[in-house]
């Protein structure tokens, strides 16, 4: 009997991870002098000046462990969205924050509830902690939340939501999910997952704030990954009731966000006008991909976020290769049962030309 | 009911996380103008100049996502061990690597075998998965290993050896460690964590590597935190079969250590002169901080590690307050049932001799 029998039997029924290259490795193999990345949703103007300025600050002292209870960066996003440092734990992206909240939660017998096509973290805790993946068919792409609501049972212990929802861009509007919120019993765990919040242009979005005031069951989740720029250093945070950030801090290590990590999100959050601008051009390209796109013939979904999923039919995978043989990295979702579809993020004027001029060479 | 209620009972019952301030808050509220923190075992050479460039050179693309199959840093890796890529996994620290052990091997039921005074991690994991921690008592304040050989039940499915132990810098030899394997059952996991092994003079020191040869079961834990000098950007690696890699992979998160940890790791790796001149250091100030610890009436156990745990009888508590008011930060082990002792990191020159003169005016 050797040990990889012994695995629990929930985490051997998970699919093995399939290693990718690193983007430079294809380069090199192409032999592609240019590359255009628009496959991971990263702002596309990088990291902001004062965050770059900060890290240079911070190299200095990599030998010394990073503050476990993150102090200094905990307290900025307390300022910042006016709660107190009890209702603010950070992690290893806000990925590690949505496992936490599996695992501390629910467990073989349990049922977590999520949308079709929405983000595959949500299936992948249902897994890696062995409960029962409950998936809701979407409607339009996007959340069905009265079905969602419909979906619970008294075995439901956790609902991921993702407002807007990657990969397919779609969002629901503050009064559907206030219907939906009233439908949720007090005990089940509402995940409010705020990834994208910054790129959304609607008067009528809801308040993942206001929701925590109003339903103690809301955990709210954000990242510095995609406004922030800090794709590469992994932060995020999350904001729940004092008692509810008690628990799920028994199953963190004391060190999950690192130093430096911890000193670059401090001056991301300090320099909203870098997050301002990101937006800004994300506003204006994103209106211009979509029609170009659109005049190509293809479908773009309705989008809230820093991307667009396009419906170019069954010539998808494709275009897909034809596109990385022009240097242009999209991302294939048909893992998310979209084999049609490629999800495109918005990247600089530059780049989107750079894709646009390559989508009109493909065949 | 609320979801505090729901949490997984095994979760609810793990202690509460009482967070501390940070060095800099406790500088401003002592006044004190210098701090000497031997605390934390890091390496008081801090980072090298080869990983403070590296690190340099890759700010500007923070806000790229990073590689998820840490390519460049695994290639590293498995050419400094011999080993193939297959057979290497990274962490966010090894601390993540530790608990990925404990999360795909065991949970209710199950236990886990590590030393009474070995590093907290272990008995942390066994309560976080909800297995049954088998602490067996420690033997000259280091393992035991014919006591933990015979710890071994039917239920045991994991057992936690650290070489040399942390808090104790107790360590044990090839011969001993052999006789242990030959009686541990092949379906049983055995970690043994190496993350001070830069650190052993002793030439009978084990192999991690040889273990891995000869016993299918072994999984060797290695860390960067330390004579790498890169406490601050939490990366680990461990050594398994390529099987046991495949099966540990299916709950790590894809983007699990952050890309400047990984550029500054395989920065780290390729400066062996750095981690020479770290151990070279260790070992000069080590055998002066034990002499004069021992002059002064202090009893040193043995280290083979980069710190010294030494027992000053029950007056440890009140010395340990007394170097902070002077500006000396040590480590208390009262949690690991260790009162009358003080884990105390080795520093450099200054460092060291500011820790002596302090302890000079201690009553």
């Amino acid at each position: 009997m050797a040990i990889v029998d012994q695995a629990l039997p929930h985490v051997a029924n998970i699919s093995p991870y399939i290693p990718g290259k690193p983007v430079s490795e294809l380069q090199r193999e192409l032999g592609l002098s240019r590359v255009t990345k628009l496959a991971s949703n990263e702002n596309p103007l990088g990291v902001s000046q004062r965050v770059e300025q900060a890290a240079q600050a911070a190299l200095k002292t990599l030998g010394r462990y990073p503050d476990g209870n993150a102090y200094y960066l905990r307290s900025a996003i307390a300022e910042f969205t006016q709660r107190t440092m009890a209702e603010v734990m950070v992690g290893n992206g806000s990925n590690e924050l949505l496992e936490f909240v599996g695992r501390v939660f629910a467990g073989p017998g349990d049922e977590i509830i999520f949308s079709q096509y929405a983000f595959a973290v949500y299936g992948i805790t249902a897994q890696i902690v062995g409960a029962t993946p409950v998936q809701v068919p979407a409607k339009d792409y996007g959340h069905d939340l009265a079905a969602m609501a419909a979906a619970i049972t008294p075995k439901t212990k956790i609902i991921y939501l993702a407002n807007p929802n990657n990969p397919t861009g779609s969002f629901f509007n503050a009064q559907a999910l206030d219907a939906f919120m009233q439908q949720v019993p007090a005990h089940v765990v509402v995940v409010y997952d705020e990834a994208y919040l910054e790129y959304v242009e609607r008067d009528d979005a809801p308040s993942g704030l206001a929701l925590l005031d109003n339903y103690p069951n809301v955990i709210v989740t954000r990242t510095f990954s995609k406004a922030y720029g800090l794709a590469a250093l992994r932060v995020g945070y999350l904001l729940a009731q004092p008692e509810v950030v008690g628990l799920l801090n028994r199953i963190r290590a004391p060190f999950n966000v690192n130093e430096l990590s911890q000193v670059c999100a401090v001056a991301a959050l300090g320099d909203q006008d870098f997050v301002s601008a990101s937006v800004a051009l994300n506003k204006q390209e994103r209106s211009k991909v979509i029609t170009a796109l659109t005049q190509m013939g293809y479908q773009p979904l309705p989008s809230e976020g820093n991307f667009v999923c396009v419906n170019m039919g069954p010539n998808a995978a494709s275009i897909n290769q034809q596109l990385l043989q022009l240097g242009v990295i999209v991302r294939p979702v048909a893992n998310y049962g979209m084999a049609d579809f490629l999800r495109i993020s918005i990247g600089t004027e530059a780049e989107n030309a750079h894709l646009l001029s390559a989508l009109a060479q493909v065949s």
